[in-house]
């Protein structure tokens, strides 16, 4: 059994994308619980097992799975038929899995540390900044029209994911915007926008 | 084929011993490459094509895969026989990703804070701190031996990797540390440590 501990307007969102674009909601059990928000509302859930309170949180039959990037790659492992995951054995796997811990251990820093308004040589020398992440995405988006080329992948939606949230925070350039913009409206993003405020408003 | 970009005694030595670990020396070719480092010396090079002139690179038949933690997770994956992953379809994949991320996405960013001193409410909340390092790691050597369990994996070579390097940033715990020196003491280690001061003098 598959369960998705999740809080909504959080990071945990774009796994219920993922969910929902891959078409497995039927697959998976989403239980809401609370996290403390940076404007100061909500709580550390107690039944919330993420050892150090987060979400997302992804239970498969007994056995947890913390961080976005590994749940996604996961989910998409696992049903490959859904297509969008690069599978083991094909060519572009290894990309695929570059994109997913880029955005992890580089992409997703770099936006903390603007956000922090944080600025330090140590940081530079190990993660660069927003101007070298926005010209890895315009290269790839100039071969496009996906990360991982022809096809819509897990990559596209974890790496997007900021972008969903603050969409000021986009890159001034109009291939990492049109991207943006057709991940916007791809048809299951109205379920679950929808979705996401009746957990709230349930919350 | 398999070429690996390397720069001796640097975050891609942590490659060279999953190759070395895994028995595949045969299969991968080194290149060395320099890079700019902490103390002034080295350049960026020419002939490594990572976009950001940086270590480790993997070029698998011309698709170029970047970031430590994915190529160590590709390598792993692509030579089952090894017994360096969890493969798909077992039951403990997704812990294993969840490990392989967590490094990525939390404890690098929160040793790399450590090193520049850095401390932000920001930071907190998004990585925590050492002491939930600390704490996840010591939680999952209880169980032990290894960070799988019973299996020696990957994630124990990508997440004891920086305590290789600074043997003075180990946590002050038994299990970490035992944990440490029996990574340390594993039989191919002397043939890396070998390698890469050969590789540094003929640099
Ligand atoms: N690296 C983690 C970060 C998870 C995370 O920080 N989640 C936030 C929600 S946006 C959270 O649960 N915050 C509550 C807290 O920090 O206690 C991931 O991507 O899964
Ligand atoms: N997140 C990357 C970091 C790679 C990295 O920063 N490598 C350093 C070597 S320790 C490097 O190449 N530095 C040279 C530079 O920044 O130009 C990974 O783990 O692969």
């Amino acid at each position: 059994m598959l369960t998705l501990y999740h809080a909504p307007h959080s990071r945990s969102t774009r796994i219920l994308d993922l969910i929902y674009a891959m078409g497995i909601a039927d697959r998976v059990t989403v239980r809401i619980v609370s996290v403390p928000r940076q404007d100061g509302t909500g709580r550390r859930d107690p039944l919330n097992p993420h050892p150090e309170g987060k979400v997302p949180l992804l239970d498969h039959d007994g056995v947890m799975i913390w961080e976005s990037a590994a749940i996604m790659l996961y989910l998409a492992d696992l049903f490959p038929a859904a297509e969008y995951t690069v599978p083991e054995g094909d060519a572009g796997r290894g990309r695929f899995l570059a994109w997913m811990f880029w955005y992890a251990g580089v992409m997703e820093p770099v936006i903390v540390h603007g956000v922090a308004g944080l600025d330090h040589p140590v940081l530079h020398t190990t993660y660069r900044g927003m101007a070298e992440v926005t010209d890895r995405l315009r290269k790839a988006l100039e071969a496009g029209p996906w990360l991982m080329g022809d096809r819509l992948t897990a990559a596209d939606l974890l790496i997007s994911s900021p972008f969903m949230w603050f969409k000021d925070s986009t890159p001034d350039d109009p291939l990492i915007r049109d991207w943006v913009d057709r991940i916007a409206s791809l048809p299951w993003q109205a379920t679950v926008i929808e979705l996401e405020n009746w957990h709230m408003a349930a919350a």
